[in-house]
């Protein structure tokens, strides 16, 4: 059973999953680093006893569960670290904090095809994508433990991926993560002085401005944002207001699609095929009255990319802080007129 | 001229320094990996030209700067994130924040031998390098713009490092890191609710618990953090209570300098060359009347040591939390037992 234990002096949660195998001796050995033969895939059509069963696929209404012709599927993670069964049972250790590993720990494989790169993936098959993350989402927000669910992408070695066929990871908490509470908090003050949403302002000062405008339609806008981290980091913000991704209506999936399909060229253009991470930030907590409109304005969904063109050291981890040598301005004119990477 | 941007999301400050030789299809290379000639190093002695002139070093009375024979030196970073000149000019754009890059950027050079490793390096040798890292932030505290001063080192291509002979770096900023100012927000609330340290109490239960123990002296403790973000984290705390890193006795730097050769020998033994970072946290602002007791109180300075036996992935960048496999207490244990590797 894995253990959640906050740290007293950042405020931080961590999942602490120790892998019962583990010897003292192969602490010292790189992960491995081999990408399995073909077949051996457990992500690949045909491999699908590989995995446990299937929470959910996009597959003809005639196929049966755990077989070939999905174009979406999405199941437990072999190796959760957060598992489902239990009470959080949070309690003191001295001075400390701690809970069980509840939670749950998803896998949605996005396609079948073991080499398709995010570039390639069509406004169509992002959209899929999408309503597939808002589904699982919205069935793991029924569970009143979990007051946080996380979506993200982690593509290439170097960005944290084990394994190269193409899939995200859904993490569901019975915390509110450091970095969601902290944004939150930001925006709250936002609200409390100007009465008004933060990411709502800065979308439209940002399209005005238009120096770092990457891309936008009718529903989504793509920023290089302000403050970026890293060279080429991306933020993906709503033009409608919401506090949660699920709120997303079915026409806003197809445009969100388009934006994925759009975002992803664009840097595959600029980038080839760097390392990212994709992470979609939305509130946690628990829901407020629709009709309280403070807890409506609490929060804004928005999507961050970020690009690993260089690595993240010392610095960064232990304050914060980040060097970044590449101004957005510069990203995102080079973004706006990037050739668009050819598509499949 | 780099600039400081504030990331009203998050509230976390980036350091914009764009590289005006930097060119679009470049940014989609490896950084370059390649160890530079022997001879080439500019960190060697001999080669002191090839680095802008020293700061500090230690070195014979009779010696001239810029020579051969030193033992640590101290020279402005060629490739600064900041610099000194000018004032800070914190100003809007439109609704976010930005300052000019005012700071300062500095290397420690620990050692004259290029492939000397730290667990290799003797209580002396590192007793010596926190002197130097003391008296430059002593210096760099005097000047009023600069509230926070951090000291870091990277050790490995995965941590960050891109010169692989031995040294540390030291930024000094005209803002607070969001880490340190979290950490003081919690250290804060601490003291507020029991009038008393958060890391004093910490200490003393960790040394009275053990299984997270380490090491200690008298004036130090090591322990595998309660909630380690990676195996084997490394926690020191100095057991006498003061905000900041350069409050520092010369007995105390000694003693300093024996638990990091302690800590690295034991941690190279369990985990042989593993890329880590080591950060110092010590308090940013403006310094207090030392009469203010709540001041005083208001963070305890240590340091942190993160090696890369895994990676970093978009969970954790995303949201704060991180997933270890390696419980502290298994850690520490390992540590406590670990054969010292041997020293040269």
């Amino acid at each position: 059973m894995s253990e959640l234990r906050r740290d007293i002096v950042s405020g931080r949660w961590v999942i602490i999953a120790p892998d019962r195998t583990m010897r003292p001796r192969e602490w010292d050995t790189e992960p491995d680093a081999a990408e399995p033969e073909f077949g051996a895939c457990p992500f690949c059509p045909g491999n699908e006893k590989m995995t446990p069963h299937e929470i959910l696929a996009v597959r003809p209404a005639a196929s049966a569960p755990d077989t070939a012709g999905w174009q979406v599927r999405v199941v437990p993670n072999r190796y959760p670290a957060l598992r489902v069964e239990g009470e959080p049972g949070r309690r003191a250790v001295g001075m400390f904090d701690m809970m069980n590993g509840v939670g749950a720990h998803e896998v949605v494989i996005e396609t079948p095809e073991h080499r398709r790169m995010p570039h390639e993936y069509t406004a169509g098959t992002w959209g899929q994508i999408v309503r597939v993350y808002r589904s699982r989402i919205q069935d793991l927000k029924r569970d009143v433990r979990l007051v946080s669910v996380t979506v993200f992408k982690n593509h290439g070695r170097q960005a944290g991926a084990t394994l190269s066929h193409p899939h995200s990871q859904i993490v569901a908490t019975p915390v509110v993560s450091l970095v969601v509470r902290q944004e939150m908090t930001q925006m709250r003050k936002y609200v409390a002085f100007r009465e008004r949403c933060m990411l709502c302002d800065a979308a439209v000062q940002e399209i005005d401005a238009g120096d770092r405008l990457v891309w936008m339609n009718r529903a989504f806008v793509i920023l290089a944002p302000f403050a970026s981290r890293v060279p080429f980091e991306l933020l993906i913000i709503p033009l409608r207001h919401s506090p949660d991704v699920e709120s997303l209506t079915d026409e806003e999936t197809d445009l969100l699609g388009e934006a994925l399909a759009a975002g992803f060229r664009r840097l595959f253009a600029a980038l080839g095929n760097t390392p990212f991470n994709l992470v979609i930030h939305s509130a946690a907590g628990v829901g407020a009255h629709p009709a309280d409109n403070s807890a409506h304005l609490r929060y804004h969904w928005h999507i961050e990319i970020l690009p690993w063109v260089a690595g993240a050291g010392g610095f960064e981890w232990g304050t914060g802080f980040h060097i970044n040598t590449v101004t957005p301005e510069e990203a995102a004119a080079y973004l706006r007129q990037a050739k668009e990477a050819p598509q499949r």
